[in-house]
């Protein structure tokens, strides 16, 4: 008998996932359409290949089962089927094949598991479609809020409508609530999507926490000037204020553990060559695994707006857009998940997320914790991503040395 | 009899004048249009209270003689008729009535000119209408270049046509050069179009040199990436590093005299409040009285930029996309002009101008000298645009003095 390459079969199956794609570069593979019908049946043969019980429940979740040797909490593995427009084969999707393969990994080895697990694929977690998401892991947790069913797509679909042309019924939703007595822990696989692991060359990471996010805009006014008649001790120009600005964000960032801080825009105005500049817009992004952390850097950074303003002589106009609390993985799975990756000889860098995912919801549920895998280049979302099979299997393995962990003291 | 108020006599004049618009706000008046005849027309009812003898050159220009007690070379006098789009009553055309009042008023009170006198009103400094501009003095130095006749306005009608309906003869521009032997000098009032002035409650400054200009375009190129998955250390964002560049250009300006500097256009790709800038294109615009000391300017800046590049890993372009020399006013004409400013209780501050002027043309012909008034809030080329009537009647008071020196020596 020839040793299998799990990383290479992983490969094979996401190959032919990749294909269930609307035409186009890359892979566009929105929740309750015939290629999310194409890609769950090729999931089904999957699952079943590696003796899972599969089932679907009314959020449309595809739920590949395996009870343990013995009877009590399940631990749940999974992640999401959909893809971004033009996105890419991994992202999501692989964090269904890789728990599937590991199970079936675990079972061509004649290994019993010690508890019951449920890989899970979610239908929708990169609200491309609709403008909402996550609604899989919410209705396990009992945080969706049915009124999104509402919400319609750019053709004016309705996801209620969607839902059950795909044969859902969406009225069931709230019964998916799952008790968490009987759920050991949420365990997601994704790729970094980031160079974190690359440059380590370290195949395997563990999440510490899923970063909070705010976002500011961030306005400050000074007069607009002729270049040529206003000498430079009467000027007041915005975008020397946004320059020492934007370097006291980078500042900062670089020197706080765990702070990641981003201006991604900003806008001049009046904008022409001879003109000093009057009026500036940006945009301030802040992400932390620890919302005290993020809310400092906020006060701090809006305080150093504040002296880069008075002492320009600029208004400033600071208000915030935007924020979602960090998710902080429970440490005891996380600690198991570390110390399975240990076992196979992987240094298991601990890594904030700065991204959210399925386990930002399940985190409502029940503990959680994730792997991230690495990939090339930091691509996702682009046609061009990709984790290789070498990482894949490594994950693989990680994943058969926690299922064959006591999780359940 | 009641004393004249001068400056408020040149008002009513420019309120006149203002009346020859396009409909909408402010003052629009091109070259060769009905409000350029209509304004023509009131200026040589001016001219001619004056006692000056009124003509017209082939290149439109309005010229007002009054010959002097001695027969000698001419001091010429003027400035522009014509406003950009929506712009104020005194940018260009208060050059034209203060020196034609300030003749007006030596004869009043019976004083002879000791030279003979022209002031000229050129048809089109602004440039606006044609994609040429300054063809009076070009013509009166002889620089003016016949295939600007074959340039068109926006409707199609090229500046020949234009002229020639005007009128005009185009075909004689070539005969319009000057002798520089029979010229004492040029003399432009202009309003100053900056705060100086005004700042030190001054009505009148002596420019010393009309800035030359150079304009650069500056790339700079970094990693556009996820804000949310690539660390600090990992990141080449190009946003930083032209903030780093922004803030050097600022500090070069403040600390180099005469050095005018502005960063006016900057734009961030790709642009989203989650995308680390991958590149950013600014405009760089340097405008000093000194070539030399601009063009230093220049090499020490795009010496920064390269050390910003490296230091950050950032690709860099920068190419000079615009070029014009600097116009020195003539040494001797500016302190005949400053003591007459002196001589009526004027600080006469001396300043450079940034902007350009009819006086730039001269300085081809004959020596130059420019006289700047003070305006209100530095508006100018817009409908609020103001110079109060203090300035105006300081303004004629230094003519009438200049205009009693002996410049012939």
């Amino acid at each position: 008998m020839t040793e299998i390459n799990w990383g290479a079969l992983a490969q094979s199956w996401l190959d032919r996932l990749a294909q269930c794609s609307e035409p186009g570069r890359g892979v566009t593979r929105l929740p309750f359409t015939p290629e999310h019908r194409a890609a769950l049946d090729i999931l089904t043969e999957l699952m079943q290949n590696a003796g899972l019980t599969v089932s679907m429940d009314a959020a449309g979740t595809l739920i590949g089962r395996l009870d343990g040797s013995a009877d009590g909490p399940v631990l749940l593995l999974g992640s999401h089927q959909d893809s971004v427009r033009e996105g890419g084969a991994y992202d999501g999707i692989m964090g269904v094949v890789l728990p599937v393969l590991a199970i079936q990994k675990l079972h061509a080895s004649g290994r019993a598991l010690p508890f019951s697990v449920e890989v899970l694929t979610f239908a929708d977690e990169e609200g491309v479609r609709f403008p909402t998401a996550l609604m899989g892991p919410r209705a396990l947790a009992g945080t969706f809020d049915m009124a999104a069913l509402d919400m319609q797509d750019r053709d004016g679909i309705s996801l209620r409508r969607a839902m059950k042309d795909f044969g859902l019924a969406p009225e069931n939703l709230p019964g998916l609530k799952r008790n968490p007595a009987n759920i050991l822990g949420w365990v997601e696989v994704h790729l970094e999507q980031g160079p974190v692991l690359e440059h380590a060359e370290q195949p395997i990471g563990i999440v510490t926490a899923i970063c909070g996010i705010e976002r500011h805009s961030v306005t400050l006014t000074g007069m607009a000037a002729h270049a040529g008649t206003v000498p430079m001790e009467l000027r007041r120009d915005a975008l020397a204020g946004a320059s020492e600005f934007v370097l006291a964000v980078e500042a900062l960032a670089q020197n706080t553990d765990g702070l990641l801080a981003n201006v991604g825009e900003l806008q001049v105005r009046p904008s022409a060559v001879n003109a000093v500049p009057g009026e500036v817009t940006l945009t301030l992004e802040l992400r932390a695994p620890s919302d005290d952390l993020r809310e400092e850097a906020a006060q701090e950074l809006t305080s150093r707006a504040n002296d880069i303003a008075v002492r320009r002589n600029l208004a400033l106009d600071i208000s915030r857009t935007y924020a979602q609390a960090a998710t902080p993985c429970a440490h005891e799975l996380s600690s198991r998940l570390a110390q399975a990756a240990r076992k196979q000889g992987h240094k298991a860098l601990h890594m904030p997320s700065g991204a959210t995912h399925d386990t930002s919801a399940m985190a409502d549920l029940c503990p959680v914790a994730m792997q991230f895998t690495r990939c090339k280049d930091s691509i996702s979302h682009h046609p061009n991503e990709s984790v290789d099979s070498a990482a894949m299997s490594a994950a693989i393995d990680v994943l058969c040395a926690l299922l064959q962990t006591d999780l359940t003291n």
